[in-house]
């Protein structure tokens, strides 16, 4: 398929062209430290994009942190599989199911009060190379959290330690912190048509 | 922080109507059957969504197969990890490098021809729960696989398979044939600040 040798020429000289711009950008790039990171918007991926970073953390031999602030009454297919390695993964569920599920705002506030505290001690750790803050996002837009306290304690964390934050409604105060800020944006969801939420896939 | 009762009662009444509105969803989606996801657009989390997703489909105790069409000469964190689990992840690596680093349309062809025969095997196994084609849209891109022949191949996959095809610019047409699409935007990124790409982040 579309072997003329014109076209691979065309081709090999953009490449080039391509290689050296990225070439030079690397070299630009010389910062080593940890980056705070933000998965937001209303599409998939958010959270599942977290711990594919986990999984990669994990293969370069880090140990990491996840704290879930929402999510967490369903049992994940995430959370069985890292909870297979309790030596790596220091793995906390302290949310109680989404907000709509609870109707209770007090004890939504006093579990993500409890959640921070654990959060807190991970961020706090130089042996933690990732902390995940799973819908840590959706905490700080219902006026759970303070976001000042919550921003200071991921300022003060080890230089070399990562971190990501999930969920829809990044506060603008997140987002300005963030060294990287994902939007996860739906263009067309299979929920919409008529199919149920599928295990490996939604949970 | 904002306990007045009123505040409370209202956060209440809204979380119950939206209650209702999800509950009613849930209960109009009742297809059980596996989806096509497509993750595209320039910002970061595409493959890492998808290696999350992966942990999750372990985690559930399916089988997942993986190819890389693009990235792989990198050895890459995720792929050290769930190399970990050769019973449960089939994992390929069949591309050499980014095509701006190897300028060889000739080879690059060559390389994708073999990646999809070894994707066109996982999605023929029904033991596979979960196939994950990573960066397949940046081969189809390119035009070194067919979209028809690709898609076919796709679509005649096992009732219950679940498909991940990862890239920035995904074809129309396999937008179309997805059950899911999410655009991941990049509002703001490291690497522009000068930050180098970070193990456990980037790779």
């Amino acid at each position: 398929m579309n072997e003329s040798p014109e076209k691979d020429q065309r081709h090999r000289e953009r490449m080039e062209r391509k290689k050296a711009v990225v070439d030079e950008k690397i070299a630009q790039a010389r910062d080593e430290r940890g980056v705070l990171l933000v998965h937001s918007g209303n599409g998939k991926g958010k959270s599942s994009s977290a711990f594919g970073m986990v999984a990669r953390a994990l293969g370069h031999g880090m140990k990491v942190g996840v704290v879930q602030f929402i999510k967490g009454a369903a049992s994940t297919g995430e959370e069985a599989f890292f909870r297979r390695f309790p030596e790596e993964v220091s793995y906390h569920v302290m949310g109680e199911g989404f907000t709509w599920e609870t109707q209770d705002r007090q004890r939504d506030i006093a579990k993500a009060e409890a959640a921070w505290k654990v959060a807190a001690q991970l961020l706090a750790d130089p042996d933690v190379g990732l902390v995940v803050l799973d819908e840590l996002n959706i905490a700080l837009k219902h006026g759970y959290l303070e976001l000042d306290r919550v921003l200071a304690d991921i300022q003060a964390r080890p230089a070399m330690q990562h971190v990501v934050v999930t969920g829809r409604g990044a506060q603008p105060g997140m987002i300005e912190a963030a060294d990287t800020v994902t939007e996860m944006s739906l263009v067309k969801h299979a929920f919409k048509a008529g199919i149920k939420a599928q295990k490996g896939v939604e949970f």
